[in-house]
């Protein structure tokens, strides 16, 4: 039996694995994440034992990212089946149990956009073989080789414990740039926190980590040239240039690429804060440690000055930071005081400046110049595009895919951010769908403003295409914190990172939940805590009481998804511990719910089962009763109590309408219309800053029960 | 209202908070662990915002513990609340939330045994005070401070949040000598578990970490002097130099002495595996990598040779680590291979040695006089005890409260370690009931041996009763990883350390209890992972299944009691990830089924109510059911099926007896015996390593029905 897995066929493999290979026993289904590009599945399995032993041969065998690698590779091994894994002395590639083959040495200085990542594993006859072009492959498939152990499945005659299923994988990314945008302006977050950002990064095949080092909110790098920078343009809380550079070469080992990002002429208030002579006007100017409505700070683009302080702060850090690519910002930039201001206003009319835009874009081209003067190609988001811009600029979108393929067209090289917000609580599904080379959905579902149809192919010829070098998962923190950043990041994060890696047609939603859920388990091995910390936070909230409960009301609950939380109400150091900030992005509960129930409307009456559904109301209903003396005497809990009396409400409706979907007789005339009094102020409706997502799932339920 | 809660009071004032202040109101429940020499509670409380502050007065302000200190302080305020606390201009003592006030700067040198440990601990008015005669009692009240934070109390008018109950504690220490004896030798552990276990031991108030760093399994320290000690002594992994004085600054800071253990004349093969000579005949001598029945390798007392490296040894050593206190180990030294050995009988002969004893007892003399002509004091284990041993010399008993006694007696200052091994995974409660001046009861409640009742007061006159300095938890680690370490560490550390430092009439142990689940939460919160890194080595065992099944499993067993789990099977490279490893070694939830049936039976009938007890049991039998696929599956899991088919009987066979018990009529006649002959075989029985702690309620359920 062999069973060949090439995702390359589109959604009629998917759908075949999700009804064979995938709904077989457990420890047949493998849950490979990023899903490679060809993957054959056969009998057998390779023990993982104490002897575990590799060998690494190949004329790139001591680069450095491949030694560094193997240490790591058998503590993972340790950490993964709790099986120590003495040293040995070193084996050679005739009895190592993993043979790594590295064909070529990796070319001299840092990772480039474009290296090769190709890697094929072989698993057979009781032995492992990884062979890969370059270094980065090495690393690449050592990611699939860690994902594919298993604890083995009881079968007579075998020793418990782990192994590694007989498989042969040929896998590369279709994108080369596949990053995360991560803010640490709004929140800072400390070096153990991006070190395991970038641990997680890795585990799933990305290789950018695009770092929004300043803003409105801090400036977050050591400046030996300009220390006000870090001094008056944050609290603080920065990055030492030697903590840059053991962040830079802890990546540059785990294969990713380190680009910053120094957001300018806008969302510069600490670069202003430090130097008020580099803004529009006089100031006062000052970090922004409270929301702003409309943040109007900006940089003067008017004067000689202005560049000459950036050409020598991007000296430094160009010299700091080794990447090809330098990201200079360029969004959001208010023209307001610009034109407030007579001497812009008089330099403006003195070029022949029509507007806030054009006097942007001859800022963006004075600093585009200054980036390509000290020898790196600058990206900049949507707004820097214009005529002048040269091609060498990279155009980051965070706009849609249009403004991407508009660029495109016009022979500029782009990443896709739009519709990848981990900070805007949207669900794994829906920014599985986002494709940089198809047209979008709106989270709701339909088409993006008066766009194409969601999923029609860009209109672009495969030269053009070619310019869409990838795209990242963007991550703002105004409200994200040190102890829940790792939980708005994953394991969503992971799902965007199999559509930037797999092939195109790795589209099955539901074999992608499956696997994402294995995956969420193995990222907490590696050292995140996006499941443990948030429960450590309602540990917190629940007091005294027993946790379980609040636990149960939790996974049953979102954040609200968009913009909707950003009030007023916060800013940087405001107080992030209420239930909303101890839960996932993305209830899972409430998905296989809904899952269940459409499962359950669909059968046949006859064949129809509510057991599981009337059960896991009742234990919802069950643990929000259980709860109310928490809520009641926990103050920061107290707000929650009418959450719990509506999951109570929703689950008895529920119970109700499993009771006439059962039953030999309808719903009365008027029941639906009751239940819908009862229901529809709860169901999409905001308590606070939270959804019960259970309740689409009820909605449904009454809707047939009533028909 | 004020609630005074002097310990000093013993039992009776225990009782009364049991059943007053603490079966309140979770909200006014202190829990605080150890608990204090004296509280008194009053009403209301102070908040904690983000504009915490803190001001430092007194000449011991300077004293680098405190000024560390401080930033740790506020670090915890934020990770135990969520609250941001910004950077502030540091506050004056006028206005400042707290104040903290250091009467007396410590003396020059390293901390030392019997520093004063004192503080005084005010919270009125919205201010706290905290108030101590030395640096050291600052970290203390400290921890008491960081325990006393709990969320606010819903009241109206009052903002959510976390708060501090106006409170006043006056608290120090009952002995001045307070441990953990850490072995590192048998498992490997490496410097952040060693950082950990140092925040664990500072939280509760414990001061000396007794390191193991030598034993038959591996020598664990660079010797500068003697590197095959660490490059043959050792598989590689021991710690530097530079990572022992990182370590000792580190505990230093936190009010943590470290005591270093070299143990020989035996438990010495890793010395031996390094410089064959210093051993008892040829060898060959190697490092113990499996198990050993009977080690009998020892260091050769004869050879003048041998003291002649130790003399070099123990200055090295004596030079790195700047305690006062030096162990020498000499426990367990097995004469076989000196009585067999013809040049060391001449030698016996010689000097007129009637047997093994007496030659430890020379060896023990030369060695200690090194330790001493080195500027420590020596501590060995209870076989140091003999005659010519100096009285500066302090005796640490594995033995028993008789042999603490007895060195007492004769004027030996000492140390207690039996009954608190935390590696026999004896429950809370039995270690709780330790104490150092006290006749112990067996771990079955008997007396130990032929010693006196369990609780007679020792029979020492004042003078000698003070030469019992205090106690050390006792962590072997055969059968340790380090992922479940702290497992086996906490919480039951903790409940230890209330007997060290609390008076001596501090032992409700239904308090302890509660206080230690809380006391367990906040463990995590200050990094300890005995709770989710077990969970997450469930998670491994269940593979794709869903865990919560095997959680629920998991909260009814615990591992076996005492040596029976020391079999030939394990040696430092055994693979310790099956079920008896990923679990607590004390049931939560069968000590409160145990107490829950208690307070079932001893209620009178018609005031009974059964529906806890029996929701429970259909919970679990619900989970072992859910669990078969899992278990008949997972590889590593499968030995546990007869464990869960004997929770479905214990359950059924308790559902029964409560229906008896509830009902009108008595069970039949032969019920009992039918009851008893399918729950004899599962109560108190072992399966595989692990014992179902639910038995004996449901023993004592079958036993009152079938009365």
């Amino acid at each position: 039996m062999n069973t060949l897995i090439s995702l390359a066929a589109v959604a009629t493999v998917s759908t075949c694995l999700s009804t064979s290979l995938y709904a077989q026993s457990p420890q047949t289904a493998l849950s490979l994440m990023p899903w490679p590009k060809e993957v054959t599945l056969q009998p057998g399995f390779v023990p993982v034992t104490s002897a575990f032993s590799i060998a690494v041969s190949g004329s790139g065998a001591d680069d450095a990212r491949v030694v560094h690698a193997i240490p790591r590779l058998l503590a993972r091994i340790t950490r993964q089946t709790g099986i120590p894994i003495p040293p040995a002395a070193p084996p050679t590639a005739n009895h190592a149990l993993l043979s790594i083959i590295v064909a070529e040495p990796a070319h001299s200085g840092p990772q480039k956009l474009g290296d090769n990542e190709r890697y094929a594993l072989t698993v057979a006859d009781n032995r492992i073989q990884l062979a890969a072009d370059t270094p980065l492959g090495v690393l690449r498939g050592i990611e699939t080789l860690l994902q594919l152990i298993q604890e083995t499945p009881t079968t007579p005659g075998t020793a418990p414990g782990f192994s590694i299923p007989n498989v042969v994988i040929h896998d590369e990314p279709r994108f080369p740039w596949r990053g995360l945008s991560f803010d640490v302006s709004r929140h800072f977050m400390p070096v153990p926190v991006v070190k395991r950002t970038i641990d997680g990064l890795a585990a799933v095949k990305l290789n950018v980590l695009h770092w929004h080092l300043s803003d409105d909110e801090g400036f977050r790098v050591e400046s030996k040239k300009f220390p006000k920078l870090q001094e008056l343009g944050s609290d603080g809380m920065y990055y030492t240039q030697d903590e840059i550079r053991e962040v830079i070469a802890y990546a540059a080992d785990r294969g990713i690429r380190v680009e910053p990002e120094f957001d300018i002429p806008g969302h510069s208030s600490s670069f202003l804060a430090a130097y008020p002579e580099l803004g529009t006007g006089s100031g006062p100017f000052h970090v922004a440690h409270e929301h702003q409505p409309e943040p109007d700070f900006a940089m003067d683009p008017t004067k000689e000055s202005t560049y000459e302080f950036l050409d020598s702060f991007i000296a430094e850090m160009t010299a700091l930071f080794p990447d090809e690519y330098f990201h200079v910002g360029g969004d959001e930039v208010s023209p307001k005081r610009w034109l407030a201001n007579p001497q812009i206003h008089a330099f403006m009319e003195e070029h022949k400046m029509a507007n806030g835009a054009a006097l942007q874009a001859y800022f963006s081209k004075r600093v585009i110049e200054l980036v390509i003067k000290h020898g790196k190609h600058p990206v900049g988001w949507d707004e820097v595009l214009n005529p002048d811009l040269p091609k060498t600029a990279v155009v980051q979108s965070w706009r849609g895919q249009q403004s991407l393929w508009k660029a495109a067209k016009e022979g500029y090289q782009g990443i896709l951010s739009a519709g990848l917000y981990l900070d805007l609580s949207y669900p794994a599904s829906y920014h599985y769908a986002i494709d940089p080379l198809k047209a979008p959905a709106s989270p709701n579902g339909g088409p993006v403003g008066k766009g194409p149809a969601p999923g029609t192919p860009a209109d672009l010829t495969p030269e053009q295409a070619k310019l869409i070098l990838g795209a990242e998962g963007t991550m703002w923190e105004e409200l994200a914190s040190v102890e829940m950043i790792d939980a708005r990041l994953w394991p969503r994060l992971a799902a965007m990172a199999e559509r930037f890696w797999s092939p195109e047609s790795t589209t099955d939603v539901a074999s992608m939940y499956r696997r994402l859920e294995t995956t969420s388990e193995w990222l907490e091995w590696l050292g995140l805590n996006h499941k443990s910390n948030p429960e450590l936070m309602r540990q917190r909230l629940a007091g005294p009481y027993p946790v379980r409960p609040l636990d149960v009301l939790a996974s049953l609950v979102e954040p609200t998804k968009g913009y909707s939380r950003h009030a007023e109400r916060y800013g940087i150091y405001s107080v992030l511990n209420r239930l909303e900030f101890a839960i996932p992005s993305e209830s899972d509960t409430a998905r296989r719910f809904r899952n269940d129930v459409d499962e359950y409307l669909a059968a046949p009456k006859d064949q129809r089962s509510s057991v599981h559904l009337r059960e896991r109301m009742a234990a919802w209903a069950h643990a929000v009763k259980e709860l109310r003396p928490m809520l009641e005497n926990e103050s920061i809990l107290t707000e929650n109590l009418p959450l719990a009396d509506a999951v109570a409400k929703l689950c008895a409706v529920g119970q109700e309408a499993l009771t006439y979907l059962d039953g030999p007789n309808a719903a009365p005339a008027d029941w639906r219309k009751q239940a819908n009094v009862t229901i529809k102020p709860i169901v999409n409706q905001r308590f606070g800053d939270l959804l019960i997502q259970i309740g689409p799932g009820i909605q449904q339920l009454v809707d047939a029960a009533g028909r």
